[in-house]
């Protein structure tokens, strides 16, 4: 049940170690906190083996790499000997080649439990390569009604292939593992007019997972549920003359104030 | 008409490469998507020049320097050749010799399309060394209806010297080529008590002038009164109890909520 | 006086110096400007002298350390040379030897006036090693009324060890130099649900020294008042549906918004 799993995180109280964007750090670190969980933030080489250590599972985001790829390499070859859980959040992969093949690297090189993405982004790790245009997805690439058993097949097939589970994002997100995929359609467009939104669902995952162990698809299921339907939430408390700037606190407050019973009452997904 | 170039930014959607801070970086890139464009963070040397080419313009700004100045040149160099336009914030310049310095070199090595500072650091950048008190700009400076006349005088032969447009910003903000001043008198003081709305500036210029090429001088005045008006229309939202932090996110509200026509109507300029 | 300490920052308008991390950077910018100072972040080493040489105080806080070690150094030793406040915040000392070390280094090598942090990190320092949990405080180090007399003792033996003024934040805040104690009863525990505001009040607390030479103690001591009021007066803001995001929003804003009267009023303390 989604509402245990947010009943968990609150109970566990788990520390996430990220590494993590410049940009959206902030809004990450605040919704780790409105979640339950305890953020956090080390990308040095000298000490992010001891940060993974103390914590309860590694966040890596490729949002801005600067020095820190080899940190993010050693923090989760440490995460994968505790056998903490790993998430990646491949921002712009596609957008270069460093992203593109870093991200690559990286699940060559760790166990990873979620890839956490847009649709662009996902399909470019599965490619190999990619034409993602800046850090949001084409729209050519989204999931729609229209194309839904396609793209259910294709992130199946992903996730066979990476031996990961992956949590593709947009208008309708896709949660999956090899056999089982979560079609979720919880969230706003408007959230896309936020930085960092999605930044912000890889911290708060990451804390789910470290308190459901086992039962890692239904975490990262009811994580991005959570997100989805505190994006809802939130955009009812929208007052004259607000925008994108406000709504991004109204979505962190949403996240702070929700109750398991709410997310369950509110989760919109099926199975497939 | 100021009305046309907020409204192109809107069709077109400009995905803008940012190159800045570590301070405001956050509330850079939600502006960029408040009016319309997309922000894509880099300063990673490896990848600039593709994370450029995707791009539509490049926005350079100098406030906290890191390893990233080989990176900004590398990038500069790259959207000169794409003829994409390129923005420098100045940001700090005079408080470090390695600031004034930095921004000179930029200045000589690449095509800049607009430099955007407060008056202190332009004063910085035509006399070639400065006294600038942080990132704040020196009361003494300020342009004022007093000394309207010389200040105008003084961009002008600035922006000629340097072959670029200025846009000194302050309580009156001046946007000139070497021939033509637009002076602009919207915008609040308590802006200024907030970090970082020069930076949202700088960031949000750059996705006007991808948006509106061949009209550079009046996509850089349209921006700049963008802000301002931001900043009175913010202003009116303001409730018991709110300061600086709340205005932040008023002012970046009412710039994904204003319309072509709304500027039109508020923009307060002449041009000299 | 806690109202003439407030008072003097805004008359005096100090200029902070910050080598801080790239977490909660902006609300530590918004803060210092909203009690009246001006923020300037830098930790390039070839600048970081000039920078310290054109503020009054430097504010170092170790939340991510990146390369920004050997810049720590050499500003604190130019603001030692200047006279200049130097406030030391021990950000997740304790979660590893690096960061145990730096601060244990920083505080051999420079005249610290305040080291900031929680009750955790300071027990870490007194010991030269330590088991923080991340970067928030343990609960089996929290000071209680129970345990207030050795918890006043032991953070008066530290700053006597150290030559400094320690200021142990936490439901309980000690502020205190070799002889005498603040205990200081304001602030909320929901305060500990907002990433940065540690961090937010030793960037403050620097400006506060600043503009009150000669009066460390009570400037240490009304700074944290300061902090811990506008988290009263915050919270009496807080409109139905909201959290943590916007929370952190309404503190600032009261931070901008306090007069010396209503510190003085409000301030709850008692001396030891």
């Amino acid at each position: 049940m989604f509402k245990d799993c947010l009943d968990r995180v609150r109970e566990n109280g788990p520390l996430v170690h990220n590494i993590t964007n410049y940009v959206t750090v902030n809004d990450v670190a605040n919704v780790i906190l409105a979640c339950g969980g305890s953020p956090i933030m080390s990308d040095v080489i000298e000490e992010v083996e001891e940060i993974t250590t103390v914590c309860g599972g590694l966040n890596i985001n490729i949002g801005t790499l600067g020095a820190a790829i080899p940190a993010m390499l050693k923090a989760g070859k440490k995460a994968n000997e505790l056998g903490h859980p790993v998430v990646i959040d491949p921002v712009g992969a596609g957008a270069s080649r460093l992203r593109t093949e870093t991200v690559l690297n990286l699940l060559k090189e760790l166990k990873v439990d979620v890839v956490r993405g847009n649709i662009s982004e996902v399909k470019t790790l599965a490619k190999g390569s990619g034409t993602t245009q800046g850090v949001d997805a084409d729209v050519a690439d989204a999931v729609t009604e229209d194309n839904l058993d396609e793209s259910v097949a294709f992130v199946k097939k992903f996730a066979k292939e990476k031996n990961t589970i992956v949590a593709a994002s947009g208008a309708i997100d896709l949660v999956s593992d090899a056999e089982t995929c979560y079609v979720i359609r919880n969230g706003r467009s408007e959230m896309g007019r936020i930085t960092g939104t999605g930044c912000q669902l890889s911290g708060m995952m990451t804390a789910f997972l470290i308190a459901n162990r086992g039962n890692e698809l239904e975490a990262a299921a009811s994580a991005t549920c959570t997100m989805g339907l505190a994006g809802e939430i939130g955009w009812k408390y929208m007052r004259e003359g607000e925008g994108n700037s406000s709504y991004r606190n109204h979505i962190i407050d949403a996240v702070y104030n929700m109750t398991g019973d709410q997310l369950q009452e509110g989760a919109k997904y099926e199975i497939r």
